[in-house]
């Protein structure tokens, strides 16, 4: 079984999917089942803490696995990217701003630099900065993201990236949506939603249980609980979540949220802590409808391959006339 | 040439693409051109305006055209259904309302419906008032729609619709989308943006000057237009369209443009009568970006099923190995 793909052959995968670099869900463990699987498994470097960085490191062994940073988080703490590059990963993935005080270093280490867009002016940057691959990311997808969605946004950076690979980020779930990924111009897929509930994912069990449960109807994109957390993300990038009760009671009341910090952070932490979800965010995209179990990530991957493959093959089976 | 899905074969059509029935817009040379060309073509009966329908009746001849409408619209002038069931269209679209009022006569009439819905919540509705098709509706669709995104939505949407075949609208404006839209589990796909600067369209000569020059990330989804117009529409369906001087002189100051209707709805009109699209919108998805002619609907239609059958046909050849 093998999909072969421009982004496959740039990046020596035998699958056309990469594990989302989530912060804080896609740990060593998750990582390496995914690069096991044949794909590319990233670890979720995000707001760039050191220490959990080095021990999910560890616990990735030797398989082959990237890592990923939120890049405006990267450039408060711009000595990890060398922690990261020391492990000799796969490759580097950068998101959420401005990727050429890093870009540089990551060529002269000779790693390939996957860059996550979300606008056609962000895969400009990105393309003069000498990215390896560019990520098309829609709005559908979980946690962070922009306002563009995937089916219109993909074809259109296939359109300006060249000989770049592009891969299709948000909303890909099952082999339905790798294969739609494939016709729409790019060479594979950046999965997040897909791997948040797999056994190997550092999600806590009680999230996972809310994201089996969910229809991709439930999930809203704004930055509450950014606010809640004290993450400062610049405007541009909102977050996708579940609602839950804690956001259909604050979401309309941001200005009393505001004032009420002192007792409401720590009250959401201790609920995150304790896999509270009426309260904790279940950081989740549109995709989630179609999560219907915690499984192993090997499991979900080959059967999302399978299924792509399946679909391609039957392309013409299926739908074309002999006229 | 031909793709045959479970949507052609209840809709006897033979080219899976449905011209999304744009208010205004869809007029009836526009719908004879795509039903010629061998798929559905579905006058804009928009705001139910009855005049303006039986004159597009007329121009479409004897194509076998549909008619489509703005449920909530159609709620107010509810006669004008049957003018429509006189001309034995080839189906009804209702989207944006309560679709049980008019389900029965057109049931009754033996004509198919098809549905057009934005969350799961709407297609078990539509499923469940006898739907001869649910279209899944992205939030990159041109003109209104709700929040959710056509790469998840329509595969969720396609697993409970068992039998009732889906069509995928919402940023599917090449052979790209369309053959993508056939992986994700849909049959085919509603195309509004993609057939909005064609030749047999009734938008503006200047509106489709400006959608030809504008990239996808120039949209945006909120009401300012239909304050400005006049057009009651309930909340949960915002409108897609360019942004331009006018959206960004005013976004941000709604309360003060309600202050100034009286001067501000006349200039409104006669900026659209003139075809000043630097006041006037240009009502248009995300997939905008890849319309990039002024050419005649047949032209376009031929190329996106031509395309989409190649990348098919090619699924296998192009992406899988002999492993
Ligand atoms: C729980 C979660 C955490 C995420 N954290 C990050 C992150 O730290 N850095 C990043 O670049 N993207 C992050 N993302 C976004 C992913 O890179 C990717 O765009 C997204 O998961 C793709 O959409 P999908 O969730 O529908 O698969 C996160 C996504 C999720 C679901
Ligand atoms: C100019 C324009 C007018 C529209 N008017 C209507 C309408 O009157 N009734 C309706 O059901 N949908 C209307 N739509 C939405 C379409 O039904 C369809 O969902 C949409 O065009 C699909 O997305 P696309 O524009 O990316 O192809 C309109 C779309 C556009 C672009």
């Amino acid at each position: 079984m093998a999909i072969e793909t421009a982004l496959t052959r740039r990046l020596g995968l035998s699958v056309p999917v990469i594990l989302a670099p989530m912060a804080l869900v896609s740990g060593g463990a998750l990582a390496a089942a995914v690069s096991r699987g044949g794909g590319l498994g990233l670890i979720g470097g995000g707001y760039a803490e050191g220490d959990w960085l080095s021990e999910q490191i560890a616990h990735a062994g030797n398989a082959e696995i990237g890592i990923g940073f939120i890049t405006w988080a990267l450039a408060r703490n711009p000595d990890l990217l060398a922690v990261a590059l020391d492990r000799r990963p796969r490759a580097i993935f950068l998101s959420f701003g401005d990727l050429r005080p890093f870009a540089p270093a990551i060529a002269r280490a000779g790693i390939p630099l996957i860059c996550q867009v979300q606008t056609l002016h962000d895969a400009e940057i990105a393309l003069g900065e000498g990215a390896s691959v560019l990520v098309a990311q829609g709005t559908e997808a979980g946690g962070h993201g922009g306002g563009r969605s995937t089916m219109a946004l993909v074809p259109e950076i296939a359109d300006m990236a060249g000989d770049v690979p592009v891969a299709a980020a948000g909303g890909i779930v099952d082999g339905r949506g790798l294969a739609a990924s494939l016709m729409l111009g790019a060479g594979g897929a950046v999965c997040g939603t897909a791997f948040f509930a797999s056994r190997e994912s550092l999600s806590h069990a009680k999230a996972k249980e809310r994201a089996v449960a969910a229809s991709g109807d439930e999930t809203v994109r704004d930055a509450l609980f950014d606010l809640v957390r004290g993450r400062d993300w610049p405007t541009r990038w909102t977050n996708r979540t579940l609602r839950n009760d804690y956001h259909r009671g604050w979401s309309t009341r941001l200005h009393t949220l505001r004032e009420q910090m002192t007792e409401q952070r720590p009250r959401y932490f201790a609920a995150q802590e304790a896999g509270d979800m009426d309260v904790a965010a279940t950081i989740v995209g549109e995709g989630v409808g179609l999560v219907r179990d915690i499984e192993p990530a090997g499991t979900i991957l080959d059967r999302m391959v399978a299924e792509a493959e399946a679909r391609l093959r039957n392309g013409g089976g299926d739908f074309i006339g002999n006229g």
